[in-house]
C-alpha cells in the first residue's frame, strides 16, 4: 500500500518563532505530493525536510491571510530558478494571483513554467482534483475571511475477485468489471453465485482533513466525519476562549468537540498562538474530551493508516 | 565609543540553503537599527538572532529581485501583529510599493503604522539619511536591473578642546564652538595659539558599504574608498567567471579586486551562489588577491572597527 502522509513544515500562528514556522503541510498521497498552504519560510522548510520541491503539482491556499501564503511567491521562483517546466495548479480565494503577478511582474521576472490558478468558491464538496487515486474536496471553514479546508482522500477502490473462484467458476474476462463492483455472477448453466462468495473487499480508503483556519464549526462534521486523521487548528486555549470567537479561530478543546462528534481516527492540533509556550497544557486540554490526539511539530510525518 | 556593527542575517543567492539564508543584514549604528534587504526568512532570523525587529525605522532594499525583498511583506505583518505605532521608512527602486500594497489588500491588513515608501534613483552619492550621528548613502551598482549599494558612515565629529587649555587660557565659552572646528584662539592679550596645542583629535569616523548585487565595476571605487568593512558580493568564483558577467554578479577574486583598489580596512564576502560547498576555496581565491577578507556566515555580527 502506497504511503500517505502529511508532513507540518509549519505549525505556529500568525508570526514565526525560533521553533514554530508558519503554516504549510506536505501530503503524500500515491506517490503525488500536494502542497497546503505556503506561510513564509516553507520552502525552507521543504528543503530541510529534504523534500524535492519539483515533486509538488498542486498548492491549496486555504485563505489569503499572510501566514498562510506570503511564502508562495519564493516558492515558485526557486522551482523556476531550479529550471522547472512542469505546470503546477494553485488553488485559492481570489486575489492570490494578482500578488503573485505583481510581484513577478516588478521582480522582472517570467517564469520557465505555468501557473494554473484556480479560485477557490466559498463552499463546501466542490471538487478541486479528482483521478484515479485520489479526489480533494473543499471544506467550507468559519473565519474572519473567506476560507477553505481540505479534503482528501482515496477513491474507493474496486472488489478484488479472488483468484481460485475465477478458476472454479471460469469467469470470463467481459464479467469481471461488473463483479468489481459488486455485481453477482451468472455461470453459463445459470446458477448465480452471490458477489461475497467470488471476492473480498477492497483496502480500506484512507482520508485526511486539514481545517484551519476556523471559530468551532458544528457545519464541517458532514465532510469530515471519521476521517483517519483531522488536522483541526487550536490556536489558543480555553483561557482565551473569548478571543478565539473574537478572532475566528478554535480553542483545543473546541478542536477536540469537533473529532469526537466528526468520529475520527485520530487529531492533530497545529496553528499555535505564539504566546502559548506550556504544550502539555494544550494536549492535556484536547485529550479531555478526545484521547486520540497529537500536538504538530515542525519537520514530522504523520502516517495516515 | 557605541558600537557600529553588521549581522548577517543570509549570505546565500537566490535561493535559500540549508545553512543559508536570503539577503538581509542588520547593522547597528548610534544605537538605531537600519535593515538592508530583506530576502524571505528575514524576519525568522532577526527572531533567532534575538533582534528586536520594533527597533528597526529604515529599510533599505538595494534592488527588486525577490531573493532581496520577498520576506519585507512578512517583516511588515509581524511588526503589525506586535502592535507598532511608530512609522517606518523604506528605501527601494519604484515596483515595491505596489507589491507591498497589493498584499496588503488581498489579505484584508491594515496597518497599525505608517509606511513611508522612499523610491531609489538609480545614482551614486545621494543622501538617504542624515543626522546628527550617521549618513546613508547610495552607491550605484552594475546589475541587470536598477541596484543601489549603500555607503553607511559615522558624521565627522567636533574636535575636543583640552581641559587643561580651556584652564589656561581661560577660553569663553563663544570662542569653543569655532575651536571645536579647527580655529586658532587669540587670547584678550592678542596672542594667538594654534589650534593644534589645544584640542586633540575626534574619534575617527567609521564606516561600512553593502555592495550586492554587482557585476565587478571600478565606478564605485570613489564612493567606497577607504571604508573599515565592504561587504561585496561574490556570487561565484574564478570558474564561473562568465557566468558572472553574464548574470551581472561578481566573482571572489573581483571582489576582492574592488577591495584593494578601493583601499578599504576589511572585506565581507557573501551572496554565495548556493552550488558552492567547499568554502575555503572561496576565501583562498580571495586572500591571493587581498589578505583582510571574511566570508559571511548567517547570524554572525561583525564590529566595525
Amino acid at each position: 500500500m502506497d504511503i500517505f502522509s502529511v508532513t507540518v513544515l509549519g505549525s505556529g500562528a500568525a508570526l514565526p518563532t525560533a521553533n514554530r514556522n508558519l503554516s504549510g503541510q506536505l501530503v503524500v498521497i500515491a506517490n503525488q505530493y500536494l502542497l497546503i498552504d505556503c506561510g513564509e519560510g516553507t520552502q525552507i522548510q521543504l528543503r530541510k525536510n529534504k523534500i524535492s520541491i519539483q515533486r509538488i503539482d498542486h498548492v491549496f491556499i486555504s485563505h489569503l491571510h499572510g501566514d498562510h501564503f506570503y511564502g508562495l511567491i519564493g516558492l515558485l521562483s526557486t522551482m523556476h530558478l531550479l529550471g522547472r517546466t512542469k505546470p503546477i495548479h494553485i488553488y485559492a480565494h481570489e486575489g492570490l494571483k494578482k500578488t503573485i503577478e505583481v510581484q513577478l511582474e516588478v521582480s522582472y521576472s517570467k517564469l520557465s513554467y505555468q501557473l494554473n490558478f484556480h479560485n477557490l468558491k466559498n463552499e463546501s464538496g466542490v471538487v478541486l482534483v479528482e483521478n484515479k487515486h485520489f479526489c480533494v474536496e473543499s471544506i467550507k471553514l468559519k473565519h474572519s475571511i473567506p476560507c477553505s479546508g481540505f479534503l482528501i482522500r482515496e477513491v474507493e477502490k474496486p472488489r478484488n475477485i479472488l483468484k481460485e473462484a475465477i478458476e472454479k467458476y471460469n469467469i470470463p474476462v467481459k464479467d469481471r468489471a461488473g463483479i468489481k463492483k459488486g455485481e453477482d455472477f451468472q455461470t453459463s448453466a445459470g446458477t448465480v453465485i452471490k458477489n461475497e462468495e467470488i471476492t473480498r473487499d477492497p483496502a480500506k480508503i484512507r482520508s485526511f482533513a486539514y481545517c484551519s483556519d476556523t471559530a468551532y464549526s458544528e457545519r464541517i462534521l458532514e465532510n469530515i466525519a471519521g476521517v483517519n486523521l483531522l488536522y483541526h487548528e487550536a490556536t489558543f486555549m480555553e483561557d482565551k476562549k473569548a478571543r478565539a470567537k473574537e478572532t475566528y479561530h478554535s480553542t483545543a478543546a473546541q478542536a477536540a468537540e469537533i473529532a469526537k462528534k466528526a468520529e475520527v481516527a485520530q487529531l492533530l492540533l497545529g496553528h499555535f498562538s505564539a504566546r502559548y509556550k506550556k504544550m502539555d497544557l494544550f494536549l492535556n486540554e484536547a485529550k479531555a474530551v478526545f484521547e486520540n490526539v497529537r500536538l504538530a511539530e515542525d519537520g514530522i510525518e504523520y502516517i495516515i493508516e
